[in-house]
């Protein structure tokens, strides 16, 4: 059997307050969700003024990044056209996002999560994801 | 033109905070989930231990209540063998639900978002929905 | 809680009107659609000729472009390769749509609902949105 | 953070060969799928004359049982109509199974996994899966 260490409600809340408070400073109302290491959904937040289209959007960056355990915007770069994993964008229904914002959460090297943030450009949810993990890296228990 | 009046994050967070307390009270980690008024999603929160099955159906109860103004143990009512709304209960892809845990929240006579649980039987989870409307009547702005 | 200014169905009507009216005069029939600020259908319209593909496709114009509050066209550019938005095209199951035809429907600086049109060219489908836009403007109460 | 146990694939063999065991004793060739506990697919078999359909359905089953931590059938008997989980068979798209044939996989009072069995009759099927635990508690390291 497998031992797998995977963020908690706790560890959730912590990442979407410090996404929240640096989408706060560039005046960005963001979509947030957090998953847990199988990409199963943890915690979301639509912020006042966060796009609908987004909530699923940042829901699918935050299963992406966790469950394959690499950023979205990695995928972006591998799957432009003649690149080896074009065509990906569409896979899982549509679920395997490729545009930047997701980003898995790692600890002691390991994937326990991920956090997806969009209704900014991919640059900015990006940002406010990294913002995200920095608050849960500095606040966790 | 029309003028809605739907819930906040603020708003969702009271709601989300009084179901949470009652599912502690009872012992059932829950999912729970709160919409606006036209049933998309505005914040969800997995309690450490809510069913991975749960977390959809939670969504669900919370768009069905919100976006039909109908508390999702009316349409399980209204859907047995026999009665009018019979076979609703597949309609949208599955995500009518019928089973109980989803309430409309209501404001001066109007609908202004949903709130769906799931984890336990469909009757603790309608108590936990419940309790994170009274919570929200009772400490809102 | 908050207040939202919303598309009515007469102004969905003018919307519609003022679409067909292009339509006919560059002799295209086409798929209308208009969407709510959340991106919900508000009315549909099928011109005898319309194409039923198109149906779908306006539908999801209408909703891209009113609940992310942007012109399908511009996610059109921002999604070419190499393009911060690369692969967008299939978030949320291929409902977020990035080809031209979409346009948010604005007022007093906020997005109240969207139209969306398919069955010629992109340049032509946002040509008969744009003269949806117009009408209603020209004759909204 | 939390701490999970899972099945990890040798454990998901084990299941799949008991399982088979059983099924080639009743001469009944099966679909066969182990998940993880939160419901994502470990291991599949199809064995020579196992049906098409009932791929889908035994992969669904081993996700219910292993994310909903409860036996199929159970849900069966809970969504009859007049029963309290009436209409929860639709949920999920339609993953969510209440025909028998699908076991949560537990260890030491906690669930592990799931494996969900399908191409007999439901009281077969879940024969079938329960020989692939039983094997499985006998054989594992």
């Amino acid at each position: 059997m497998l031992t797998i260490t995977r963020l908690d409600q706790a560890d959730a809340r912590l990442l979407i307050a410090g996404a929240e408070a640096h989408a706060r400073e560039i005046g960005v109302p963001m979509c947030i969700a957090v998953a847990d290491e199988s990409g199963q959904l943890l915690a979301f937040c639509r912020m006042d003024g966060g796009k609908v289209t987004s909530a699923t959007i940042a829901i699918d960056k935050a299963f992406t990044a966790a469950a394959a355990r690499k950023a979205t915007h990695e995928y972006g770069a591998a799957s432009q056209p003649g690149a080896p994993a074009w065509g990906i964008s569409s896979a899982i229904g549509g679920r395997l996002m490729v545009v930047g914002g997701g980003l898995p959460v790692d600890h002691d090297g390991q994937t326990v999560g991920g956090i997806g943030v969009s209704s900014g450009t991919p640059a900015q949810d990006q940002a406010v994801a990294q913002a995200g993990i920095d608050h849960w890296r500095a606040h966790r228990a």
